[in-house]
């Protein structure tokens, strides 16, 4: 098996878009959610973002990379400004049926259009909760805005959310809290644009020494 | 279909371990890394986390979601403070024929046991580099330490590495910069301790509005 080897130099000689596909790949598999959100005046927002990621069990929160606000893909930019306007936000998982619709999101629109119209997703609104869930998804969350935290390295924002309402198909659920994404028919991402279904291997018990 | 509604409440009143397995698969998939370090007075450490997220490209890198400091988990702990004393760590994709010796790497060894060693994986360096690779993996990187936040809700850390090395299988890199992590036989993680494989279902062009 033939090896590459690139180091901090090869990266910086690479082209714009190869190093963006390369570097995009290397944390391995990621989540595909679309955030669903509504502006102040009204308008609801859908973006997809991959990367999401587990911050704590008890509160329950989840933190999310946005690029920076200068960023070129208004659909990023409004799901932030709508996120630190209302407070409140959606988390949807992309599954299998909705991939390329959830894909399309990242298309830059117009200001004043909805994503949920221009892609065909339905946008669901529960009581006591302002932003949209998108009826589509199997496993969707309400989130409202923790914190953030501004990365100095390079302007993204990784935000925190805490997870307030949880919808999910009953039969995705074990009796010992354990979700079957594979049931649900959730997505995961390598790259920027490669959608893939999953297969479990195994299950582990938690690990002691030996 | 029969949908399940959970509010913060019913999450607060559940069994720490149910609600722990659930919040856990609400991100949907994860990375399955482990990361490799090396003490200042020389002993190894590798341990697995399923926090990696991408956070920019160039330059390039990664973000990675740390425990308390206080947790119990000395693995996790270590990794932390081997970074924190030498500035530099691996990060080497778990892929399907190491998953077992990967999550054995969670176990509560003593402070002074390499990991390496009590799982069965093999350390690698490489010139001028200082941390551990895990030599059975096909995708892996050499980090730099950048910089942490705190997360005020929780204690967790938030620390940012630069990628300044990458090790990978020629046949699974494309012209175009993509990784072909099926062809690594990387796997994704669900929940605590679910491990998954990936089929892709479709690549998809650069969105825009149609």
């Amino acid at each position: 098996m033939s090896i590459k080897h690139f180091t901090t130099s090869d990266l910086a000689a690479m082209p714009r878009f190869t190093r963006t596909a390369l570097v995009n790949s290397l944390s391995g598999f990621k989540s595909a959610n679309l955030i669903g959100t509504k502006s102040r005046v009204g308008v609801e927002n859908l973006a997809i973002f991959s990367s999401a990621v587990h911050i704590g069990a008890d509160p329950a929160l989840l933190g999310i990379v946005f690029r920076p606000v200068t960023a070129d893909r208004k659909t990023s930019r409004h799901t932030y400004e709508n996120i630190k306007e209302t407070g409140f936000f959606t988390l949807n998982h992309v599954h299998t049926s909705i991939v390329e619709a959830a894909h399309q999101t990242s298309a830059n629109y117009p200001d004043n259009a909805s994503e949920f119209e221009t892609v065909g997703l339905t946008p669901q609104y529960i009581p006591n909760f302002s932003a949209p869930f998108v009826q589509e998804s199997a496993i969707k969350m309400g989130l409202e805005y923790v914190e953030e935290y501004v990365i100095k390295a390079n302007n993204t924002i990784f935000l925190i959310g805490k997870i307030v309402e949880i919808l999910l198909p009953e039969h995705c659920l074990d009796v010992h809290g354990n979700l079957d994404l594979n049931a649900a028919q959730t997505v995961t991402v390598s790259g920027l644009d490669t959608y893939h279904t999953a297969t479990e291997i195994t299950r582990l018990p938690y690990a002691r020494p030996k």
